[in-house]
């Protein structure tokens, strides 16, 4: 006996087996329904790009300790992408002449991130990403929040099980410079730890923040701006907030968007979340997490913001835009834990599948000519090869589940004949070549009467 | 001026925008509709898969020069999957119990290999794979065949155009041992000497056997080997063939293939090659290659064979299969060449998009009501958000290439009413919100039928 390699898929690395597959098709194709309606273009970036455009824009974490990195015998270092924005910009700044604004592109790239696997967590992952480029105004985050709640909602999800939370980073900003008085050199430190409040149990993160800043008045301020569900209740912690902050683009740019949320009906499904600031740099203005309510699914599901300067690594071109990336995975568990995915959605129909079942091989090639004929007319066949009893050949058709067989013996072949199967009412009919395709039709037309009478 | 990264993607690696990958996936699709029709399920390996399982049974070749190779933080050493065998293997192999056989499996993986980017070969590219395990007989073949035949007369491809050359290396091996006398350590070579026979110029070929070889008496036999398009033929070179060659079970499947191509019309097709015996170590039986019949594309389309152990690595349970890997990109090369994919394969379809024109942005709200609605009625919309003069926004609305735009003006919000303009005859109609979608439609109905009637 020699040395056997392990079956399992290396730690972190997800794959499908067909049913698994089927499932993430559904899930990913009613996204694509969603694409369309909104005139999305789907795009795809390489999985492979130089270490150099992540390690500008992104986290230095992400780059330096949670990457996958290739080293080419020319001593290139490469990145699988952790996420798909760098390549974005990219591919935008490679083509912006020649591409009307707004630009509005879709993706569903399979990223890696070297982590340790948890629940809703994987090393390779499909994640979801819509952006809106050129289009300067809050109604490119009014039509990005409709495009989650519209994906959302599509899977049978109601505001009592997700929100969308929003915060703005010109509005945190505003705070930290003119409420809080954060010195500048102190403001990513800041973001950190806002980014890590909901991440951690109350007096860890406490503690952390004061341990962080050790400056205590500062920590009592940045403390704070945890957990706030309105941006009054939020002001109404501060005793005096000076005329500036209220004239800041940061809070008029909020404040305003939460109108624009209000006049569009979507204040049951968006709440502002002060402590939303994302963790990656290149976000500027509005940022938001999606949230299962519930307290199954603790990781956020989407996350997203405005970045106003897009290009900046491979043009001057200024391109501003909205944009969010979901991951797959994390959305199947919450759809799962709401018992949002159907069992059809993992199942193939086999209803107008037809199994052809010959008595032996003499007649071989009689079978694949009427498999020929069958799938010209866009007729699923399996051909059973192994030429057993009929009794196995029609248990193997009923374990597919399909619901007519076509049989054929030696006679059949003679007089250009076959004998076709209803495997649901058990009747059979020998009927001409010529005559098969209609006796297919009305048997399924029947089976498909019967299940809807059924339903009544 | 700060500096800028480059703004192409690496060498050879592919990326598509989205004309381009609209077309990709119109090409896909048409495949994919094929294994649907012959009932092969689709699944989904990992990229990243450990180094040994290829190592173990592919090329030395492919793993040691031609990889993408990571070294994680823990010293694993892992492969960008160069093509996806080992990995169905592992899969299979992993749930192999529960599997009814015989297994039809189908993927469209991205795999990686660090060549020289050349016509039809990139770094990182699409291969379709279709299997078909624990069928022994030659059926699994003829079904394989009659697969890469659809998928090739699908895009409407003819046999003056292409032709899927097979050989079987259990013959090869029969003219080896019992014509040629090939001393058994020299078989390696003798194959490698003949997989490289349509890859090299006549006089260098010659000059590149005999230099191998070292033994001038086998380097005639073994150039005997290449350009042979029937068996006769090929066995009409040699003087003695021994009985216990024409009882062999390689000549034997060979001559049996050959009638079975023909009893099922396929000769047009398919012809016997003895150069083709595929590099991969894992081949056993039956070997193909699909080539243009034309000059332009040199390189075959796709390449496959039998394996009789193919799940060796993992467990002791022995299954035969048969499959197949093509390159999209060499599939598109050659479809394109011969002007297979239509100019629509490429373009979005806008005639039932709704472009949503409004006057300024006191009628935003109003604007996204009214597109929320299209939405629900599965009509996709493209707000304008700019709020430019109406004579730009219809301007946008053509270059799109919209057949309808919606005019929301205030008098329009006030009164409930929208007003709707068939770009194509210039008519404009100002109804009730109600009666928007029945108008639409009315609209996209007349349109398409003076298509039709233009077509008469």
């Amino acid at each position: 006996m020699s040395r056997k390699f392990n079956k399992n898929p290396i730690r972190g690395m997800r794959e499908f087996y067909p049913s698994d597959l089927k499932e993430l098709q559904w899930v990913e194709g009613i996204i694509r329904d969603i694409s369309e309606l909104y005139c999305y273009e789907e795009f795809k970036a390489p999985i492979i790009e130089p270490v150099e455009i992540f390690a500008a824009k992104s986290s230095e974490e992400l780059v330096n300790e949670q990457s996958f990195i290739i080293e080419t015998k020319k001593g290139e270092r490469l990145i699988l992408s952790p996420e798909l924005t760098p390549s974005l910009a990219r591919m935008i700044a490679n083509k912006s002449q020649e591409l009307s604004k707004p630009i509005r592109w879709f993706s569903i790239p399979t990223c890696f991130r070297y982590e340790r696997p948890q629940r809703g967590r994987a090393r390779s992952f499909r994640q979801v990403n819509f952006d809106i480029l050129g289009e300067e105004t809050l109604y490119a985050e009014l039509e990005i929040f409709n495009i989650i709640i519209d994906i959302l909602t599509s899977f049978g999800a109601t505001s009592k099980q997700f929100q969308l939370c929003f915060n703005n980073r010109r509005f945190v900003d505003a705070i930290c410079e003119l409420v809080l008085n954060v010195p500048e050199d102190k403001m990513p430190l800041v973001y950190k730890i806002i980014d890590k409040s909901d991440k951690m149990e109350e007096e860890e993160f406490e503690k952390f923040a004061r341990d962080s800043l050790k400056d205590e008045n500062l920590a009592e301020g940045v403390l704070k701006l945890k957990d706030n569900i309105t941006v009054k209740e939020l002001l109404d912690k501060f005793d005096n907030i000076p005329e500036e902050f209220y004239a800041s683009d940061g809070y008029n740019e909020l404040t305003l968007f939460e109108r624009m949320i209000k006049d569009n009906n979507l204040s049951d499904f968006c709440s502002f979340s002060s402590s939303v600031v994302r963790g990656l740099d290149y976000y500027t203005g509005t940022v938001f997490e999606l949230f299962d309510t519930g307290t199954e699914n603790r990781r956020s599901i989407l996350g997203g913001g405005r970045y106003d300067d897009l290009l900046s690594l491979f043009s001057e071109e200024r391109l501003s835009g909205v944009g969010f990336g979901m991951g797959v995975l994390m959305l199947s568990l919450f759809l799962k834990t709401y018992d949002l995915i159907p069992d059809y959605a993992s199942k193939k129909d086999y209803t107008d599948t037809i199994y052809i079942a010959s008595i032996d091989d003499s007649v071989a090639s009689y079978a694949f000519n009427i498999a020929k004929i069958l799938r010209e007319e866009d007729l699923p066949c399996i051909l059973d090869y192994k030429f057993k009893s009929l009794k196995n050949q029609l248990k193997k058709a009923s374990d597919h589940g399909v619901l007519i067989t076509v049989i054929i013996g030696s006679k059949e072949m003679a007089l250009k004949k076959v004998t076709v199967k209803n495997m649901a009412s058990g009747e059979q009919k020998t009927v001409n070549i010529d005559d098969l395709i209609d006796e297919i039709y009305e048997i399924i037309e029947k089976f498909e009467e019967s299940l809807s009478n059924g339903d009544e």
